[in-house]
């Protein structure tokens, strides 16, 4: 039940890759070195294994608990989280203006892997307070950036998102919250469901961003204004003044997450809370738009991050033990169950699929860093373009592959996987809420056929497929079976992004609903197609390694065969949704309701 | 929360794919006629939805809890137990001799899909004293029968099986638990863990089946035997004598099922339980083989069972939930997301499979009844053999998609699925246990290749292959483009089901580890193929009784839809393990464990 950042996997995927070196030349970033990173990830990592993974059993058994209005947090929790802010880990990628280290996202993607895999209950806190940074670095006045972005920067506060209503889930445009100009400020009143951290005690004050209506303001989503609506109040001198008029008034009982607090947030039962408004009146949907790629990306982040921790801890029960003959020999000794084809066919399952989104993950989150810093504005828009349509794909695939990879680590264990002391049935339980917030993995794939295919008739996405086809084109030069085998099924990849692509592209504008019923089959092809390209780089420049005898061999040959394994076994059935995404709009309406 | 049997559902793959009028013509069924079936749903179906479906959550919430020694089960558990009890409900598919009603275990299938998805934590009461029955019946000395039978018959009494023990899981060579002869009887000594209903108080006694060793037995399989075990022992009167020597020690803390009660069990505390030698020494193995089929039946319909219940909660929460507008029209306004096509996509997909899976497990069960009562001997041996390679299919395949259709309830719920009140939770937690218990799907997907397929080289699975290809023939008279998209994919699916078995067949003998890397893939092709098949016969029924104006045309002309969204969406994905399935191979052992 332990965790050990898998240091030199994620050095593979930042350097050969995301391109790491590319991404420290970028101007402003050139702090960003070699040995800086490589300090940052053994620190991390010690932090990770040693502090924040052991507390996680606890965190799901005891969670976190409201008694008179007050939450408090799992065992330990406050005390680990002391050292997070203390360690300056809550700013590595912000704006050093208010005290950021203004380091790369993709480091902080890194790292973020590592606080997810240990204690996912934990490490929510950290993604929500980035959000709430990024919404207020963005859209706050030069005022609220002084006031709230140097204590959330360092973690001394935590932010939150007030989105949610019982009658607004994912349909934001129903939101009743309102928000009463009242001289400098707002009074803003209504009740939040599903408010990750709304309330805890592991930090002095907590920042809210809250959805509200104004009173004259249009039905729907333009009606929609941003506050920032503090725990306690923040006077002239920067010191804690009132308490606002909020509460957390319970907690809910979840399937999993339950060190997470996630509250019934009531705001201005006593008359209404103080908020105050980010940018302007009737732009709060927009902003939150702002910052949902960060946002999506760590969502995607926690699914590779589960599965990891899922993998490793199959693996170490597989290695030890002892059930039944080995497959491939007539010993009559029991072996341990690692010897198993169809265990080693699991775990090379779970191994292929958390490297091929490793890979996709880490490059995604370079690309974030490019759009930012890319000196060629023309250039950093492409790759904005390209992260766009990635991040769909990110949240969406890494998040059902986290599911499935915690649920094979609970076969692995055989009963002892039902069993909770064991752990690997919390690692699923956690996982499940990951394909449901942040935008349910459906309208993550409404996303990605609705606006980011549809908006350049998929343009962005047949230039990845002219770049796969260029691997493969190198692939051609490679010696041996592997990358042969690895070309085939790439090339096979690249076909079927095309024509599951253009499909799309033109349904998007000639039958909208053949084109949603197909979604979720597209971007599954999409997912699994691009992270067969990334593992078929990787193996191209383990292969180049080797040749080199540059790094360890038993590693680098690792990589060739798990990009060989999942080209043969993994890519197959997903370029197999080409026909189902095309023919499921057909169907999906032909039963009336009364008929399902 | 609620669960309705799903009658006309249940009575169409009865009728048309099962042929329970084949069935009832068997010497011995006569009884079993269409009224008598009949009445027998109806009422089950109202104990299932009144009686048994309203305990599910608090089963869930309260569970089953240890107290000195005692194990009390759920709220109304023991209240709904004596309904069972009196209305005879335990007795359906036994020898009449012994107070059965000798009814076909196609209807007890059908029945136990109500229980299972009624109420899983209750439900598996059932099926342990059902598979213990069966093991005495068989193998049991006549005396052992006229004591023990009638009582457990009724459900007076309950059976367990003591299998399991710490250092034996799947592999059960590895016993310990030991049993000195001692004048009639046997003393049994040992610990056995994950003991289903080892103790409760819903009936006066329980009977342990236990496994143990002789003490000169020979190591291995060879030198287990199987012993009786009461927990109270009986009198030649057949009144309750002393408690016997045994005790349910401690419960285990499950992911799910936790109204029942998984017991570690400890024999012998106090000198020795008695117990009595079920048939000869040494044979205990071969004997818990005999009722194989029918507990691996059972725990696939449990697949299923739990998969409609799923169905039911999301279809119901689709309905009548509202959010965001319809995909398909301009119209502003809010609809419930059953409207939107993603939606629709994964109720179809749940909706699809579960209805292969019922005319697969269905068709299944009557062959039970056919090798049992067929009165040709080899027709029945052939029907045996196509039970037998149909099991594990059954089992694996189901409990398979249990956990995915059961997470795809979830994830219909949004946020709402997550939280443990709306009990959608319950079902994917509950449906985890199913792959693993009566044999992982591993050791299931090992059986399928390395016994069934390689004992006749493939050639049951070949002669359904070539049923496949008939039907195929048949819809090519069918009218319309439903059915010709359906011939299609059937026509894909012998292709692919024929290509498989042939290579597996061959490789079973020239390279085992390679067909055991690939047996899950495999496993997951026939089943999905097959499904198909079955699937394709009830819409070629369903047509012929449209064109005869023979039944509800609503009903009718769903069973033709669902069967064409399965041949286009459901089929292509599993079509494409033959790739995977000959590759696995080649790669699943190419790392060491130490690269893992």
């Amino acid at each position: 039940m332990t965790y050990t950042a898998p240091l030199a996997d994620m050095r593979f995927a930042l350097r050969e890759v995301a391109g790491l070196q590319q991404i420290s030349a970028l101007p402003g970033y050139e702090h960003a070195t070699d040995d800086t990173v490589d300090a940052v990830l053994e620190e991390a990592a010690k932090l990770a294994g040693n502090g924040l993974a052991p507390l996680n059993r606890d965190g799901d058994k005891v969670g976190a608990k409201l008694e008179n209005g007050v939450v408090r947090t799992a065992p330990g929790f406050a005390g680990i989280y002391k050292e997070f802010v203390e360690g300056g880990w809550n700013s590595l990628p912000f704006d050093p203006e208010f005290g950021g280290q203004g380091m790369p996202w993709l480091l902080a993607a890194t790292v973020q892997e590592m606080w997810q895999a240990a204690n996912m209950g934990f490490g929510l806190v950290l993604l929500l307070n980035q959000g709430a940074i990024d919404a207020i670095h963005h859209h706050g006045s030069a005022d609220q950036k002084s006031t709230f972005l140097p204590r959330m920067i360092s973690g001394e506060w935590t932010g939150t998102m007030n989105l949610t209503e019982p009658q607004a889930g994912s349909d934001l445009a129903q939101l009743k919250s309102r928000a009463v100009k009242n001289g400098d400020h707002y009074l803003v009143t209504g009740q939040k469901i599903f408010i990750t951290y709304g309330e805890h005690d592991m930090a002095e004050n907590i920042v809210h961003l809250v959805l509200a209506r104004t009173p004259d303001a249009p039905a729907g989503v333009r009606g929609i204004s941003l506050f920032i609506v503090p725990k306690f109040l923040v006077g002239a001198d920067g010191k804690l003044a009132a308490r606002n008029d909020l509460r957390c008034v319970s907690l809910e009982h979840k399937l999993g997450i339950h060190a997470s607090p996630t509250c019934v947030m009531s705001f201005g039962d006593d008359g209404g809370a103080v908020g105050y408004l980010v940018g302007e009146e009737g732009r709060g949907l927009s902003y939150m738009f702002t910052m949902m790629n960060n946002a999506r990306l760590s969502v995607g982040i926690q699914g590779l991050a589960i599965a990891e921790r899922a993998y490793q801890q199959a693996a170490a029960f597989a290695k030890q033990r002892v059930q039944s003959k080995d497959d491939g020999s007539d010993k009559a000794q029991p072996v341990s169950i690692v010897h198993h084809a169809d265990v080693r066919r699991m775990l090379m399952t779970m191994r292929a699929q958390i490297e091929a989104m490793r890979a996709l993950g880490y490059y995604t989150a370079a690309g974030i860093d490019g759009a930012l810093k890319h000196p060629d504005r023309g250039a950093a828009k492409k790759i904005q373009d390209r992260v766009d349509l990635l991040i769909p794909i990110v949240k969406a695939w890494f998040t059902d592959l986290g599911n499935e990879i915690a649920s094979t680590g609970v076969q692995i264990h055989g009963g002892m996987g039902f069993i909770e002391e064991t752990g690997a049935a919390q690692h699923l339980r956690d996982a499940r809420i990951l394909p449901i917030y942040e935008g349910t993995n459906g309208i993550q794939a409404r996303d990605l056929v609705g606006r980011k295919v549809a908006k350049d008739g998929g343009e962005t996405m047949l230039a990845l497929v002219a770049e796969m086809r260029s691997t493969a084109e190198e692939l051609k030069a490679a010696p041996g079976d592997d990358l042969a085998a690895i070309r085939t099924a790439l090339e096979a990849a690249a076909d079927a992004l095309e024509d599951a692509t253009k499909w799309v592209a033109q349904s998007v504008k000639a039958d909208l609903v053949a084109a949603l019923a197909g979604s979720v089959p597209f971007l599954r092809l999409a997912g699994t197609a691009l992270g067969g390209w990334l593992l078929a780089r990787s193996a191209l420049a383990a292969q180049a390694k080797l040749a080199g005898r540059d790094g360890d061999p038993d590693f680098l040959e690792a990589k060739v065969v798990t990009a060989r394994f999942y080209a043969e076994v993994i890519l197959p059935p997903a370029l197999a949704q080409l026909g189902p995404l095309k023919a499921a709009g057909r169907t999906v309406f032909a039963l009336s309701e009364a008929q399902l």
